[in-house]
């Protein structure tokens, strides 16, 4: 048995563990219904060795395995696996380079977070459910223009999405909608991104149906705001249980 | 094996029966898909011993155990068990102590009801599902100040919404929106709150779908809300079976 | 073991077959999600004998037996079975007095057609799917007057689909919505009463997405109406599989 | 046992494929959601030999095989078969024979889809989940005539949806929203055509959701819809993996 080198190798003993975890997140996002048909993919970060570890492009969720996942610098650059990484990786990537404190990035076509993208329309903090999970509005992306459809298409979307931050706090607002196309989430591990993803989806619908009841519905108090989130995150949290309880 | 002193006791023979009904309840929020993730709570009160018992803080729904319930006296002092109540024990034993017949609280975050409750609206009676288990409207608290948010919100929740029932019979309308937040449901029983719970969220539903058809629709005559509340509820009640049939 | 004398009878050989086909009935409303909690209930006549089956009052559908149903006369009179029958008695009762050729009645809550009675619209023929079941629009009933919900509620709301029905053929439209309430089906027998109760949910489900996304929209063509309906229905129905086949 | 005659012969050796493909086919539209009932169907062609394999009228998906299947040839006329065929199968047929690529047709009354058809709305390309699958709107046929109803409805139908591709390629977008009725899509193969059912009815969810949120949503840049429909299709496409790899 030959073993095949670099870039073809299947899978180092230093991925494993990454591999096994973002092959178990992209394989949820299709099981909580977050992703249909191939729509979707989630990605991890070993920032000691500056790998990124991705879904394989177009293979079907019941069938990954992390044998299949591909390694890349964060360049994107394929380091290791035979399969085509995710045709939006240099999106993912762009995100790991621009948000330091991230470990993994989700996307997918959510139902209601994707109906507020197609709209372009930010989804507000309507309520406390919004609030225990992402510090304000979930903001929307602006449109690429046609040059920037034209050519790196892919990085240009991360791009737009890490200028829509320039004034946000990526780990306290961990998603953002596309515009036109969808959202993506971000957290600590890639589990914390499929998390968040679930999260946004719920939030999204249930802004929409808040919406259609009082189209002039407005955000919650900032007072609520903050009440809600830094009762879940932060220093002072008094949410779940004390480590180690 | 050693006997560990009140609080951390974690569950005496005296509130094994509760704990059982309690944990059992708030499994059955998630199973109804009337809590998501690790929304929602409920709790029951042990009226002769003064004592509550409700969910840990954020401890999944799949995993929860009798042992795990929390109990306190009616001021929300725990007394028994190792992990940290709900976030939420503060509006539920305001709730206990200001309702002497109830038995249960159940705290969602399910979908129509908050819709309503972020919209600011009560759910008006559009129908004889809706008068089949509430009494009139199901109504909004008002929003709390900043001041009553900033310091005992939990406990500021629970007046609100008893200050919303000074002319309302709790019993008759077991339900109430926390504006902006999400609903709180109670009734004689534990498994009765949730029961409520899951007629809210039905009743809600069919409300937005009326609404999103006919905005200005009405509430039904207050005829036709006696008539299949009182049919269900109360000395003269004709549906279901005599008691011992 | 003594053989208990009518109306306590459980259940003479010669209503067993309707009575088993009526609990499956019943017990197929819940499966196919178009009864919930205990809203409700599906009956069957049986023109010989003069004898109509029905769902006993608030008997969970899970633990539905043959057994456990009720037999009456055809005016709602017990002749047969220890518990009572379900309260819309004289509604299912007024029905198969009034229209002679139906065998059966079921009456639901489901979602969209229920948000159509309490927004009281009748379902207007916006499509072939509609047109292959219902030869036209579902009409809905006229609200009752207070005197007629205060006494023989259940017999007036029959009274009041029967009227409604004055120029229009039962079994061409075998579906009415009650004002403020919920539909009622029938059909040549139990089982195509609960088939049409879910011909109907879907009927209503696809006419409300449709209004909301053009409120003006206009009933289909007479000649597609025709043509769907005449293709599936009566001595030139072209449908199917001819008999024996 | 002696053999059967044409057309009566149930099932030659050479459609023997087919059949199974189709009958694969026409049961996962019932599985993945986009038929209820009866409504539906799906049926291949065999283009050296001229030969359709169709779905037989009003059998219920739980019981299809194989040997059921109905084959005609490519004016309809049954060939094979001792069903009647679907009664859509003009429809087919002309799609067929105008379709020179195709190899499979599906008709379902997916719910979206049927909404937007029962509004006889197109379906804008609102965003990237659209442009994946379909390179521009979803069209609408005109409506028929009372005449083009009254006689070779069917057929009539499949003329409309003929003329309205007169100046679309159908390989591109490989869906039709038939006016007050329901969608019809095909593609390379009879499995592809149930693919195309999927998607549509994902994608006209989407735009439903969209268009409630927001009325005066805009198709998106012709850019970006071709980058995205390009990005999956023709000789250009860089989504999934390569032959063989």
């Amino acid at each position: 048995m030959t073993r095949r080198t670099s870039p073809a190798r299947a899978g180092s003993r230093a991925t494993r563990a990454l591999r096994e975890a973002t092959c178990a997140a992209n394989i949820e996002l299709f099981t909580r219904g977050l992703a249909r048909f191939t729509f979707g993919n989630a990605s991890g970060v070993d920032r000691e060795r500056g790998l990124i570890v991705i879904k394989p492009s177009g293979v079907p969720y019941d069938r990954l395995t992390p044998a299949q996942m591909v390694v890349t610098d964060l360049e994107g650059r394929v380091v290791e696996g035979t399969l085509r990484p995710s045709s939006d990786l240099a999106t993912h990537a762009a995100l790991f380079r621009a948000f330091p404190r991230i470990g993994g990035v989700a996307h997918t076509h959510s139902r209601f977070a994707t109906a507020f993208a197609q709209a372009r329309r930010a989804i507000p903090c309507l309520g406390t459910t919004h609030a225990d999970y992402f510090h304000g509005a979930v903001p929307v992306t602006r449109p690429l223009s046609a040059r920037a459809i034209a050519s790196d298409y892919e990085l240009n979307t991360g791009r737009a999405i890490v200028a829509r931050f320039r004034q946000l706090d990526p780990m306290a607002i961990p998603a953002v909608l596309v515009a036109h196309h969808a959202p993506f989430t971000w957290g600590a591990t890639v589990e914390a991104a499929v998390d968040h993803a679930a999260y946004l989806e719920e939030v999204a619908l249930m802004a929409w149906h808040t919406l259609a009841l009082a189209p002039g519905a407005r955000p919650i108090a900032r007072s609520l705001l903050d009440k809600h989130y830094l009762r879940k995150h932060g220093a002072r949290a008094t949410y779940g249980q004390r480590p180690g309880a």
